[in-house]
């Protein structure tokens, strides 16, 4: 593959950041802001940022910067169901042909997620503000790069198993929380030529996205996320008529 | 778990075999009837085996079917688009909640599980009556009980790989066809607290579902898909206001 | 396969609980007569269960006791390398041509386990009398029957991640522990034709064996386990001469 | 991770080519030098290539080369025995704290290998010179760019399945052969920190490795094998006397 700048395009609800105070006091100009800046300060050169939200055309999500998208990463909550079929059903086209997917947090019920799950994907939860512990399951892998054996984040809202999920074809962190739950935190999942990263952190009334290691791991499965092979793709099907090797001899 | 009979219904979209003579001269009263008799057969008491068709009300699925079935097989070809999107809905939520799945052959078309898998599920084909032998790969599993090595089909429709799936979660066979193309063809998935077995062999020009030894997977596979455990499944989701242990101290 | 019943050797290292009065008052008998006890009451006629313990002559695990054993649970800690070599093999072998294995707790380190697994098995441990929770991740499997969505342990030695095992092919359990740590604590390997299932719970200064839904686990997984497929092994290779179509037409 | 040259080791048993003359005719200064000079020619400054063979003091993998190797490609045939046990667990620890390892055909014996599988990985096999083609199953996996569909090899051994190894952590290759056997002739397992990926063309006694799409799978698989994080890995385990959480509160 070639030696060109991953082009990320980071995706938001942005709706909490605009009508609760709390939330954008922490995320001004919206949650997308500081992950773009984030991935740009950190990958540099190595990436071209874009950022789409909810209330734009198309959710900003249109033909051509869909096409042009090597790695989409994906922040919603409260309004999935105000994302439009046809845009979700182009996401998941979109990934199948080989663009990386990165759900965060509640994006896990988000509709491009769970059209390619095609479970549930629900989860139990408590906001409550406590302690997470993401331990590092993978320590050669790419999305481990550069952290320790775990992730300690003060204060969070929990998710908690069943999370209704298929088996992940790689699984990355598992949490730790306060008040008695664990959760698959990172997972990879293979679809098509694309790849996924479901990445739990995120909850919107606490920093999350501004902390030093959430950062790195959003930046490693950024690297991790992008398209790897110029192998074609035949999800539509052939129907080859001509046999490979001789038949009925 | 009980000793119950496991309760079957093989589906059928049961169109070929009333348009096409050739068709019908292999199956006079349907591929469905030649399916449940062979699982009655084999299985005995095992089992209560009752059949749906795509054109009966519901396509015979209605939810009280759909409630009492444990494992419902699924063969259809030219009319999955006629299942009615509502219905194949209930479908994928009844196997997330524990009921057995086996699309045969073309049904991996079919919306309940293509639903159920996220990817296109397409695959490469071609129809020239070619021979095709299935390697068995995990002799250990409950599916391969009392088969050799191999089957050996003297003519059959070819699929290819490509086969645009999420990665098997058990791979129990693949085939071999004489024009030079393999296929994963027996491939085991686990979504919610369902489980999955799809099985290639099938053409319904060909009297494959005759062949003692697919008939023998058959039974093996209903047995496998049958319901194992009474353990809860939170696939709505759980608010957790209490922590498991104290917070905060 | 038939209904005989499932054929039990309950293996224990059978030290701790005649040198250390603290175990003995927990394990009078040691703990393979309770394991052991616990498998007749639960499975009943479903199962024949004997035991074996490493100060027998071969360790209890004759040519003769290995050839009928179909699941063989195994209990070590402190003697691990008092395991001759060549006994570790022909358990490892027995697993490949279809026993069931059921490493307990520390028997993560414990040959058999260690040889089927190619990595070092080790993880983080902390001995101090801390809560254990494990979640169940996987409702729908055989070995949750009958089981809540967690079991709660008050006392327990703490087995912490890393666990350097390969990524098991179903993950069962995940454990939360007071200390803040997190791990794999159900997990089912294939090889060759036999199943394995690791289970962590188990410190002997501790009456975990005494727990009801930890013998719950033990009895699910001894019927998980029991061989279930008649299917040839060809685990020594075979040299074909002949092909199965015919070459060079 | 830095962009520092990937610093390969090409293992060879070397004993054919000096004994066989219709080898010696194919790679008349070792199949390690073919390969040597095809991926320092595809590859560039990307990589640094050294060779090692069985003859050599160590078989040419002393602790210094095998510290300093981050990808070991392995063939070996009729003289796997004579690989000394002490290094073949050098090897078995060095892929565990991070190198990637590259078996090629008959390697799938070596003592590297099924020390790290855990399995007999003994396969059928018939050497008379037929049509293999590869399918590639994983068009969006880095092994894979650059490739069609498919590779298509004239002549070669047949390896069929029952390959007897842990399910792959993904599956890349399914060969087809002309002969009516099937075979997973691209495997990719995770150990440890490390990476493992197994690769089926390379009879001696045809010109494989100067074949073009077999050296673009072997550069391919390098690149993938290198190591990509430097997260610590703990396969030594650690006894944690300190919680990461308050106990007992």
């Amino acid at each position: 593959m070639s030696d060109k700048p991953i082009r990320v395009t980071v995706w938001n609800e942005f709706r909490h950041e605009r009508s609760n105070a709390a939330v954008k006091a922490i995320y001004p100009e919206g949650m997308h802001a500081v992950v773009a800046e984030a991935l740009r300060r950190r990958l540099g050169s190595a990436v071209e940022v874009g950022t789409a939200t909810l209330d734009e055309p198309d959710h900003g999500l249109t033909d051509e910067v869909l096409e042009r998208t090597d790695v989409l990463t994906w922040w919603g909550h409260g309004a999935h169901h105000e994302v439009r079929d046809e845009i979700a059903e182009k996401v998941r086209g979109r990934v199948l042909r080989g663009m990386g997917l990165l759900p965060m947090h509640s994006g896990h019920l988000s509709k491009p997620f769970t059209l390619l799950m095609g479970t549930t994907c629900m989860l139990k939860w408590r906001d409550c503000g406590e302690r997470e512990i993401l331990w590092n399951v993978r320590p050669g892998h790419p999305i481990t790069d550069g952290l320790s054996d775990h992730l300690d984040l003060p204060q969070t809202e929990m998710y908690g198993e069943l999370f209704d999920i298929p088996e992940p074809d790689e699984l990355i962190f598992i949490s730790w929380f306060e008040g008695g739950n664990v959760f698959r935190s990172g997972c990879c999942f293979h679809r098509g030529k694309g790849a996924i990263f479901y990445f739990r952190p995120g909850h919107e009334t606490f920093p999350i996205y501004h902390h030093d290691q959430v950062q790195r791991v959003l930046a490693n499965a950024v690297r991790w996320l992008a398209p790897k092979s110029s192998s074609p793709y035949a999800g539509d099907g052939v129907n080859v008529t001509e046999p490979m090797a001789p038949i009925g001899s």
